[in-house]
């Protein structure tokens, strides 16, 4: 049985599998609507997130299963009642076939995985991670584009904050070829330990940039996000730099005739509508991709959990080596954000890569040992 | 590929095959279960409508396709970040094979339906329409009354707000021989553009009048609607007028043997308990004709959209003759409570029927062009 | 027709073969999984809860029906604008085949019952009754003990505002042989009630107690629940008590090898988290026997419903002798948390069980006839 809690809990060949069954279920999507019948997916939303729970459950839909659903679980009787998410993950795997979980707090899915016993989607974890939009992401590449490597991609807006860019950026590490081109603001340009854990160690290249307009012309993808204006201190500030970007039908002029536009959605207006008509435009495509990925995604872990319905992969947790338990349970995460931190009475466990240094496997934080 | 926006979107001959489907829906529904097989609801309620909702859902579920959901859209995670309903309506159109929309603003159906790529259905937008609600009224009236010509049909209660009200004034405009005896207060009587633009140009005959008594035994049908107290600013009118407008056993004692009973639901205290009991009270098996005229309608908008998936008829900016763009960019609607004006990268649609006047297809407000 | 309103509207051979029904889905899913095809659940939640919401919508769905769900139907729009549970019952039986409601006001689930037109389950009324629980916590102790008899139970924390406690009360009184035992913290006893309607008429033998260590070694089942500390004005009585109520592994070590230890979740601390690892631990196989029950449960109630669509069995107003309807409308419940209460148009009945004493048939409460 298998989780999947961060895009790279999948290998390349697995990313590539999941793209051709989303492919082929966009062609003959007959072929798969009885593949999960009998079968039932739980959407546990403790944050409300409508697109994204709306993806899964047209998917599970589209594949013959049902869905029951907790659109705002946060608000929930147990979860007032101050039940964990250990516990609503266990009750919940005694009504569902598999969960799909999104949660404010980093390494919920992963929590939820560990002690429920049926296959996990993360689908947010807080700034933790959202695999299942760079799965779409990905797909509108490969399509779009025809291949995964040798391209220049340009990515705009909010790279500080914007957990939809560092998943991204993480997915990209398993090509070759790649050119990245980090365009944003200097107050929300991408964080150092991006750049030193995933640019630097798998040797992408890369330059950051403060002008869309001034690279559009390289970028065989741009890849919008939505920067908030309530990120900025100085109005001054935002006033002179949210212009560069604008993506509007001047600057797509500039751009290649093969480019692709994507932007994981909601926009506000960071595109302006005219760019919608622009057969570059994949943002909409994006979409359609997010749920046929996910079909492919529900259909290969419930046919894992069928194989092996006792043996767990569970992220980082199962990929890298653990401190063992009794020396974890000396040790306590100090990030306020991760699920151990406010659900204390859930198991730490730490992990290691290289042996020396050790990391928190919910939300990754580097632990130091002394 | 059809929208239905407005009850006069449908001509006399599609409502009659709608009302004659659903009637063999009623009679053999097991010959309708699996005929939206494989398809998807999306229920996308910006306002809270817990009947309308679970009437579209069951309607679905009961033709063998599936459902997904936003109860309370306008809480959605993706309308506070500023989505427009355009851009919400284009990605549901990913997930989902058809669309039921209600907002609270004027013309955003249509707006929904001018952007999206599948049929869409208004469950009511604003104070503008709510055509499913009269599907419901006309299939009662031709199941219980035989016919839709030569009625007196009395409309008690609140004519101005009520838009189930104009709805269904307007249909009636399509057959011959109507009567209509309107009772309300003075201070809820029908407005006068009502008048003008639908029952004077189609010579409907009618009374108003402010007594329900001193009609009720000329009645065919008694349509009773909600007067709301709060609508009053002298609680003294309140106090005069309310008697006449609860219907009860003793003025039912004064109505004729088969006339009919309706009421839009929910109702509070304008028909007494006791009535329920009398065979003519008619209320609760419109409910179970909303459903089966929502069945009839959903399953009719599918297969036109099968026949043509590209092709649209968006109500009146499909009816009517349209303002050219350029033209037509240089004016904006000024009905505040219009979509277009709380969400203004709307494009601005106005139409004409006579060349001369021309409204705005989104509110049906009057435009006045230079 | 029948409803299921109170556990005690089942007798002992309904309740065996809903146990027998219920553990032949367990291990033969597949010949369930169209049971109810075509039939529809309505889920009528006007206090959330999720937990038991989900149990019956994934029930349902496994059964092959469909489901359509108001999960906070308290702010639902028909009930803001004052429509009774009455009426919301008739309108929701245009839509569903069956419903499951679950409402803060004791017997709104006659009310519903007695009024709508399909079979109605009591998913929790108030203070009144919980009768699904209760079927779970009976399928777990016949599979898990074997037998329904000469059984030591022991039931700890909260025994006065439990209802799940009373219930499961009411059920032993069908079994012989069950001696009760009734840990508490004196503030949280069983009330006297209790005692003298259910406890002394059925002979059922018991201890009260303040200690859950000196009673633990004789146990054969050990039901927790939860004591809630806003319960105790005085902190210091808190303090002194919740230790003899925490079940930990230093409190399992003195327990049967054959016990079993029951929760209806969710708990926050009454069980530590070391217990979920001890073979007697079944509280979550409880959470999966619930789900079963209710599969079959919703499968007898449909068939019993297709049989005699018109009778019905609701509960003590079936059971019961009824006071005549003209001597009936004289008196009211004086009960504020009765549904007869907040909605007065609600229709009164009192019954009697031996000719003198009469109760209202919706909350239970004691009537004095003049």
């Amino acid at each position: 049985m298998k989780s999947l809690l961060d895009i790279l809990d999948l290998d390349r060949k697995e990313l590539q599998q999941l793209i051709d069954t989303a492919s082929d279920i966009r062609k003959f999507p007959g072929k798969y609507s009885h593949a999960c019948d009998g079968k039932i997916l739980a959407t546990l939303f403790y944050e409300p997130s409508t697109r994204t729970r709306m993806s899964f459950e047209s998917a599970m839909l589209s594949l013959g299963g049902g869905v029951i659903s907790m659109a705002d679980a946060e608000s929930s009787s147990s979860a007032k009642k101050g039940e964990t998410v250990i516990d609503t993950a266990r009750v919940i795997s005694c009504y569902a076939d598999i969960i799909a979980i999104r949660h404010s707090k980093e390494g919920a899915a992963l929590a939820a995985a560990d002690k429920g016993t049926v296959p996990v989607i993360n689908a947010g974890d807080g700034g933790h991670g959202h695999p299942t939009q760079t799965l779409a992401d990905l797909m509108t590449i490969c399509t779009e584009k025809g291949r995964m490597e040798d391209l220049t991609i340009g990515v705009a807006g909010d790279l500080k904050y914007g957990r939809t860019v560092h998943s991204l950026i993480s997915a990209f590490s398993l090509y070759s070829g790649i050119k990245l081109v980090l365009i944003s603001p200097e107050e929300l340009s991408l964080p150092r330990y991006v750049i030193d854990s995933v640019v630097t160690p798998n040797h992408m290249e890369y330059i950051e940039s403060r002008s869309l307009e001034e690279h559009i012309g390289d970028l065989d993808v741009i890849y919008m996000t939505r920067i908030q204006q309530e990120r900025f201190e100085d109005p001054t500030a935002y006033g002179r730099l949210k212009d560069s970007f604008i993506l509007n039908g001047a600057l797509m002029a500039s751009a290649k005739d093969d480019c692709i536009v994507m932007h994981p959605l909601p926009r506000v207006n960071e595109i302006a509508p005219e760019v919608d008509e622009d057969k570059r435009a994949c943002y909409f495509k994006q979409v359609a991709n997010g749920r046929s990925m996910r079909m492919a995604l529900i259909k290969m872990l419930l046919e894992e959990a069928q194989k092996d319905p006792i043996g767990k992969e569970i992220g980082l947790a199962s990929r890298a080596a653990r401190l063992p338990e009794p020396e974890a349970k000396k040790h306590r995460c100090k990030n306020e954000r991760c699920i151990t931190y406010s659900e204390p009475s859930t198991e730490p466990i730490f992990v290691t890569e290289d042996g020396r240094h050790y990391r928190c496997a919910y939300c990754e934080r580097t632990l130091a040992l002394k």
